[in-house]
């Protein structure tokens, strides 16, 4: 194996793979990076055997020559250190030689590193996913559907499906929904193929929250496919493969009401503001409780306190309340989390008691909603 | 005590005293902030009793009304919570009253808090200096010295005298000395001012990366005021007080050599980096361990080796070696350390043989001057 490369477009690949690279991991090879060298060019793979990533560098990209190559071959690199000695080589172009017993050259102007490398052969294979049915919707929006939703999985082990995001292909529409059972959010989009089938898959939040670091905001579609235990979404030169989580996610479609006993409609930058105050005492409480009612037909009274600190109280407008007064409270870092998601400039706020979950919805349109268990209080 | 201010420059100050604020300290009170209102404005006070900073704001700056004051008195707050609700209040202004009980309001547009406070007089008192002896410097050379010298501290408590920055002042010149017994670090400055007096101190390095963190890049002179067992930094509106490390600082002066046996003048940038790039491997190793071998008069050889990672060299060329041919042995971090202080293009490193300490100079001048002992392994 033997080849130059330009070292920018490479360290871009390589950031790219290392994110599936943990240090902490009982399979030592898995602690390396492949380097597969064809005639095409060089792919790279990283791997924690939950996510695997593989980035393919073309031999010529948008007419420039990236990869010249002089012979193929294939090496398993120390991930770490190899992605640093690449970052810190002193030339545009590096040229890397495997020669005896693994022994891997890597040179750029005068700097000459010579690292041991392991046999690529012992690299575990990355899964065969037949591409049958190819599902695509573009990256930017997949990407906001993994932010609304990812941020509300269940951190906690003790039931390990909630801490994947569930999701649902039916009809050409995705949907996906995750929850901690103290709150959830739930996001729907439809989908840029023709196929009728169905699907239900729980995807680790991990694996969703590390693929969304590697995406770039573009409209270009990106395809994903998926079998009995493995999801693949494909870019154009990205390859990012997650294991599925085993089990059956709980019916969830149930939890969300249909109707409502009052209803409020704000700014939700204010509300978030307002909240966010709120939330500097009641972080030093017990689950970060805010307190929330209305006061007639124009606004509501967010207040929090704590013994040792002090209160804090603020009025806020709102642009209209309808149906039955209200006094409630609920975790100030939920409501946050779920005002930011749905990232509309004026939210509606469904409420059916203060002993049951309520609804935050934009009022531009029913994509999004996000529901919040509250708090026994008053 | 009650006043109203402009919420922008209340929240740079506040953050200046929050430096001095720490959460661990065995004073109750000092986890709070000191609140002082007089008829010529606000002074803020922090303190975690080895650093204390006071920062006064003016009723009018730069033409400005910044306070305008109803009643004046005194109060401590919470310092966390305090910096948290001023910073995330909706207004450009803030209100702030004392009412019975020390019950504190604050107000800012439509938001309200009430938060617990401590009496100020239970506050402990700064030290009273007297203003005789002033010693001057712009800030920004301030700035230089304290950044050339403060980062060879030793970080071990055995020896407690060695945490600090040996400062002594004889002539109008300003000597500051740093070492942790494997480099040492040298600066000098000329003082504005005109006293005859010597004066030799130890300031704590913790003081000196919190004085640097607060100062503005800026050629206004600041003023310095030494007594026994404090040192009092003085700008125009705050007031930064450190204690002096008690003991001995010992005698560095015999231990920077006055020959050499072989000098070495090279591009400071292209020796970082390759020292930098062999590091990669050294880090591994024990001491971070680089070789260092001059190649007839031309240029040096940088090498290092991990026996499980691999093995890195390259050649770096220099302006001239003078005197005898040598191998030598030090930690990379040291020379990258020692490097990046003395901040010049050119530098000039004299041996006087493998096992002897060295020194780093810049070529352009004498007022800066790194030593570093090296590790035996030729």
């Amino acid at each position: 194996m033997k080849f130059t490369i330009q070292r920018d477009r490479f360290v871009e690949s390589l950031q790219d793979v290392m994110k599936a690279v943990s240090s902490r991991t009982t399979i030592p090879i898995l602690t390396g990076v492949k380097l597969l060298v064809t005639d095409e060019g060089v792919t790279l793979t990283g791997s924690d055997s939950d996510i695997s990533i593989e980035t393919i560098i073309p031999k010529i990209e948008d007419e420039h020559v990236i990869v010249e190559i002089e012979r193929t071959g294939s090496i398993v690199l120390q991930a770490r250190f190899f992605n640093d000695i690449i970052r810190k080589l002193p030339e545009d172009t590096v040229m890397i030689e495997v020669k005896d017993n693994l022994q891997t050259f890597i040179k750029s102007g005068n700097a000459e590193f010579s690292i041991n490398g392991l046999d690529a052969e012992e690299y575990p294979r990355l899964p065969q996913i037949e591409e049958e049915e190819v599902y695509k919707l573009p990256t930017d929006l997949l990407k906001a559907m993994i932010r609304q939703t990812v941020f509300a999985v269940s951190t906690s082990e003790t039931r390990p499906i909630l801490t994947g995001v569930h999701w649902r292909i039916e009809k050409n529409e995705l949907t996906c929904v995750a929850t901690d059972s103290h709150r959830l959010a739930w996001r729907k989009a439809p989908l840029e193929s023709d196929l009728n089938h169905s699907h239900s898959v729980v995807i680790p939040g991990k694996s969703l929250n590390e693929l969304n670091k590697i995406l770039d905001d573009s409209q270009d579609l990106i395809e994903m496919v998926l079998t009995q235990n493995q999801i693949l979404f494909k870019t154009k030169n990205l390859l990012f493969f997650s294991r599925l989580l085993e089990g059956n996610y709980p019916d969830t479609s149930r939890l969300i009401p249909n109707e409502s006993k009052t209803d409020v409609i704000l700014n939700a930058k204010e509300f978030l503001q307002a909240i966010d105050r709120a939330s500097l005492l009641a972080r030093e409480g017990r689950n970060n409780v805010v307190k929330f009612s209305t006061i007639g037909n124009e606004s509501v009274e967010i207040s929090s306190d704590s013994p040792e600190i002090g209160r804090v109280v603020e009025i806020v407008q709102t642009q209209s309340i309808t149906g039955e007064e209200l006094k409630i409270s609920f975790s100030g870092k939920y409501l946050m989390d779920a005002l930011k998601a749905i990232d509309s400039a004026e939210i509606k706020i469904s409420f059916t008691g203060a002993m049951r979950p309520f609804v935050l919805r934009s009022i531009d349109n029913d994509f999004i909603l996000q529901l919040i268990l509250p708090v026994r209080t008053f």
